[in-house]
């Protein structure tokens, strides 16, 4: 921040002062519905991208040099936490990621480590000091990790589900499996998102993908407590920002836990996200991704009315969950654009 | 009711009177996780099993001989309702429903047709009079269809999907078109509950298993409104039970809309849905399905716990979604004894 950012819009909504317009960013930005992501997605793997700094730097600033956002998100995945853990993660064309030894039983936890992370994601250090080489202050970067609970459905279902039954299976009947599990992603995560803000990101983001799909009170057993171990262990160092899909139920705590600001999705109307929230920490969402799919002009409306109804303080503008593949770039940049010509009307 | 059942606990559960023990079923009961039920499947095809009312009937009776819950429901699918309206519907092993010509513009509904319910549904209404002489008046029969927007879901995607991506850009992009169809879903499911009432169902539960993919605004629009069609047209025929899968938000409009009861899923903590809900309507639910993976003794201890904070009165113990078939059946048996034995603590 005492790097003379051009845009700090952003950080500023993350303290919670007050803005002219709210910042806008968009989750999954750097992504499949522009064809000068899917131009490197032809020439180099998924995991080659990652790992790259070269392309995963070019990718994080693609969004930004054409639509001016107000934050810039490092592209890279939540699976690299599970491969610096010695868990073998592929990404296969069709099916999405791919373990080919998902974790079952305590046995299991015997290779996984809890990583040097210099050693194995040295690579996302590198690609972040590239990355704000290349935005030379335009706007703060944004560096980001899966929940503990998340990254553990891939590791034991060992693909994505719609319920993540084998997942919720190992943690209802092995639980202290599922804890030494859990502990182990959280520590790994820590560490790698305290070397994110020493290399230079402004703030953090934790994605809790599939929170929603648990109890309130599994919840706070197998998910919320590792993220508030994160936050904790962070939120002296930078921002931390909560997203959890689905995780309504779990608002009230989160806006307690030391967070920044809690992401929501479109099943919140503002309204109730904000009651939800107790009212005075910053927001941030809620679009529905396949909102997007509507004409423009319909787009800028809603994008308003959604302004009206969060307010333009405490409130960063975003979708409800990451953007889909088969949005419209126009109809990316009318969202984008509604937001910066708020007060036009 | 006036036919001497020998349990009417889930009826008067439904009608709000005070009960000894709440009454208890699960959802899809008649489910892959039954031995006897695989015996069937290995047999016939999906839809052989659904359009033959000795198998309907067999099956829909199977886990009342096994476990006597307090409710049977007639065992079908809701896409029998598209296949009625000149749909095409195949059931692909691994993949789940396909429809190989999905509703993609406003021409393919040219041949979709409200139908005559005698004519094309006729078996359904064999298989509620043959279950109701095997079941003698023990329980209850429940008949079931899917919401108007849970049913265009699969006729617009084509299969099952994680987002129904389509479906919802079918909506956001041609309303009218969406609209129409949505009406012709609903004239023909209320035509349907009406002639499973008249042979004999004792209520009707509509499942709405995508609402929640749906912003609260959107959901007005293109699911709740088709739904409240459903209860105006049933309602004095039968008592109608709406379940919303992850439609939390939208509690307080279901819960004067003259449904006799709510289904709720598991991410609602019974204190939240009794508030959701205004407090006065019956709700049905909400143990987690992947709970019943847990050991019989800790299944029992949750059951007992949810009755405790749900109360006796105006509430009918179910899952918050369907049986897993990967459920054990001494685990399914847990379940349902815990509640009749709720009183022995």
């Amino acid at each position: 921040m005492s790097e003379n950012l051009q845009n700090d819009l952003f950080l500023r909504a993350l303290k919670g002062e007050s803005v002219a317009r709210p910042p806008v960013w968009m989750m999954r930005q750097a992504g499949r519905y522009l064809p000068e992501f899917m131009e490197i997605k032809q020439k180099y793997d998924f995991f080659t991208r990652c790992r790259t700094p070269e392309l995963a730097s070019e990718i994080t600033v693609q969004p930004i040099r054409r639509f001016q956002p107000d934050a810039a998100i490092l592209f890279s995945d939540i699976l690299v936490i599970p491969l610096a853990m010695n868990i073998e993660v592929e990404m296969k064309a069709g099916l999405g990621p791919w373990l080919p030894n998902p974790i079952r039983k305590a046995a299991d936890l015997d290779s996984v480590i809890v990583p040097d992370i210099d050693s194995t994601l040295g690579y996302v250090m590198e690609a972040i000091k590239m990355t704000k080489e290349k935005l030379q202050g335009q706007v703060p970067l944004i560096g980001f990790a899966g929940s503990p609970w998340t990254i553990l459905c891939y590791c034991v279902q060992g693909q994505g589900s719609k319920t993540f039954d084998q997942a919720k299976a190992f943690c209802f009947t092995q639980p202290e499996a599922a804890h030494q599990l859990l502990q182990k992603i959280t520590d790994t995560t820590i560490a790698y998102l305290k070397a994110k803000v020493t290399s230079g990101v402004h703030a953090v983001q934790i994605f809790d993908s599939w929170g929603g799909m648990l109890s309130p009170e599994d919840y706070q057993e197998f998910s919320w407590q590792y993220i508030q171990q994160i936050i904790d262990g962070l939120k002296a160092m930078a921002p931390v920002i909560v997203f959890g899909k689905g995780c309504w139920f779990a608002l009230d705590k989160m806006a307690a836990s030391g967070a920044s600001a809690l992401g929501v999705d479109w099943t919140c109307s503002p309204q109730i996200a904000r009651k939800l929230s107790g009212g005075k920490i910053t927001l941030q969402g809620n679009f529905d991704p396949a909102r997007l799919l509507s004409p423009p002009a319909t787009i800028r409306r809603m994008v308003h009315k959604m302004i009206d109804e969060f307010g333009t303080d405490r409130y960063i503008v975003n979708l409800g969950h990451g953007i889909l593949p088969n949005i419209p770039v126009e109809n990316a940049g009318a969202f984008i654009r509604a937001v910066k010509e708020y007060h036009e009307g």
